[in-house]
């Protein structure tokens, strides 16, 4: 129940994480309360201030550490020990540095009674962003592109548009407004010159990051057009001065310069952690097979959204290159977590597991 | 009503159509009935049979055009004459040269009022291999392959055993049981040695069909074991007094001289009208890439399943090649039937539309 209430928050919260509580007593629910909205109440709070008699001697289940440091509002623990509560089962632990376990060993050290890990797994799944940008410094990354049942984006003269469904455009629009940056290699902005904004659904323009290694984009790209209202970063090697990088800067783009990887491209590691510490904690990368693939054989990918169209083309661009991968046994392992027909495509929702193998 | 209760035939009417029927009178169900097994009474007359009150004046709900040849039984369109039923409202026509429109037109000649097309994309599909058969002197071709979820069946080097789970295996048995005949290439046979037959679940043992245009395979394969029990036939461009067709023909096979096709191997279309004619009405093809490539650019293949294992495997060996589609508007599309999990496998059941374009 805790879990059903933290998914109310969606949408709301970020980049706080969905939390939510639920209070007992003698076996009867009494406080129900989940986190609604950044900067507003935790969810312990609001099962608190929502119970419907005195919570003293109550068991608190809650899918997250409570926190012990004054954010927004006051630590969780305090309202906690005030409140008299007798026992706390925690979903999991906050990774937060902040807290860690601290809340627990207070809890603790206060005489109540603590259980951890409980449903863990669907407690870090929930807030699996959240989790993954605190504890690796990283954009969480989602890889998305369209393929044909056969796997080919694009037919061996690099045509792409459209490969899949109105439906699945829409469905785009909404996985663009659920994150904080999209990121796309030179390659996609020279043939396909989109302009990576959010017009479908409603939603804000996520941070635009074009990786272009050689300053080749054209000036008039969508993407370098009302930078005022959207931010593009433009990802390369060359450094302040080439003649290049004085061309786009005076458009009013960002260029940051990251130091080369061993083929002579941006380095997306380093990229990423640049992101990162910009407090780009979600990632968006919608190509092309280059990037993908650069991705994928850097462990860089944690979800990936591969939209299916019902068709067979044949001979044609692959969206996954080279992974220098020749055994079977040593291909990248997926979770399916869901598949949804959009339109006439179906949509995969999986994430790389064993990551950093 | 009439579709369900043809259903509950699947797997015992072969080669027959599967067929329902249903006698209403006066707005009431009076009688049920469908084909049973092969060689049993038609649809109608089990309705007929069932019928729990007098059927004169009442309609005749049938999800096929009632036969007027004399066949196993009698033909139905006399009982239907003889019984007096007033209506007679038919899902499908039947394509059978013996019976296509001559039963409407005699039961109009009768004076009894026909509707035709009633829910006929649903009464057409339930017996889609018997009217495929029907109307091209074709065998139904079900193209059936397992790939990673980037399109690959193969590593580059050719390894492509297991890419997919033991349940997509016993699912893979299942399919060969419900087909005539299975097929695959040379290459196959040579690099995975398969047995072809039907193990882990119950059913009969399709015939095998090797399509091997140089006559490569060695004695030894699998394939040419257990002859008397399970028939194998290898399709070739040689003719018999080649030493290496004398090789194969020495170990039991029956080997059969085709045409070359334009590149010189055996020509897939001629192959299957000679399939045909000795009776195979529904043909599995199991790979490789070549004959699949082949069978889909010939436009001969009408239901695809693809098996997707949840990985990535990148750069390897991909289950269709060049199809000489430089337009994605030229794509061969599918028709989603089925998405089915399959362990940690999703299941693809797709038809081709715009089969011959």
């Amino acid at each position: 129940m805790a879990l059903k209430l933290a998914k109310k928050g969606r949408g709301y919260v970020s980049p706080n994480p969905l939390v939510g509580a639920v209070i007992v007593k003698d076996g009867r629910i009494i406080g129900r309360g989940y986190h609604q909205r950044y900067g507003g109440n935790h969810a312990e709070i609001n099962a608190l201030k929502n119970a419907s008699e005195d919570v003293a001697g109550s068991t608190l289940y809650v899918t997250l550490e409570p926190c012990c440091h004054e954010g927004k509002t006051p630590p969780c623990i305090d309202s906690i020990t005030k409140n008299k509560i007798a026992r706390v089962v925690i979903g999991t632990i906050d990774s937060n540095p902040l807290v860690s376990c601290q809340s627990i060993n207070y809890l603790q050290s206060c005489g109540i009674e603590v259980k951890t890990g409980v449903l863990e797994t669907e407690c870090r799944n929930l807030n699996e962003v959240f989790f993954h940008f605190m504890e690796t410094k990283l954009p969480f990354v989602t890889v998305k592109y369209a393929q044909t049942l056969d796997g080919r984006i694009a037919t061996a003269t690099g045509q792409s548009q459209w490969i899949s469904s109105a439906t699945s455009l829409k469905f785009t629009h909404k996985l663009r407004a659920a994150h904080d940056a999209i990121l796309v290699g030179a390659g996609t902005v020279i043939k396909d010159n989109p302009e990576l904004t959010v017009r479908l659904v409603r939603g804000r323009n996520p941070l635009r990051v074009i990786v272009d290694s050689a300053l080749n984009i054209p000036g008039q790209s969508k993407v370098l057009q009302n930078l005022s209202k959207n931010k593009t970063i433009i990802a390369t090697i060359k450094k302040a001065g080439d003649p290049q990088f004085q061309r786009l800067a005076n458009l009013g783009a960002e260029i940051i310069t990251i130091d080369a990887d061993k083929q002579g491209n941006v380095d997306l590691k380093k990229l990423l952690e640049l992101l990162a510490k910009r407090n780009i904690s979600s990632l968006l990368i919608e190509g092309g097979a280059q990037i993908i693939t650069s991705i994928l054989i850097n462990n860089l990918a944690n979800r990936l959204v591969t939209i299916i169209a019902p068709k067979i083309l044949g001979k044609g661009i692959e969206a996954v290159g080279d992974l220098k991968i020749n055994n079977l046994d040593l291909a990248k392992k997926l979770s399916i977590r869901k598949i949804v027909r959009s339109g006439e495509d179906i949509i995969i929702d999986s994430r790389l597991t064993q990551i950093g193998n």
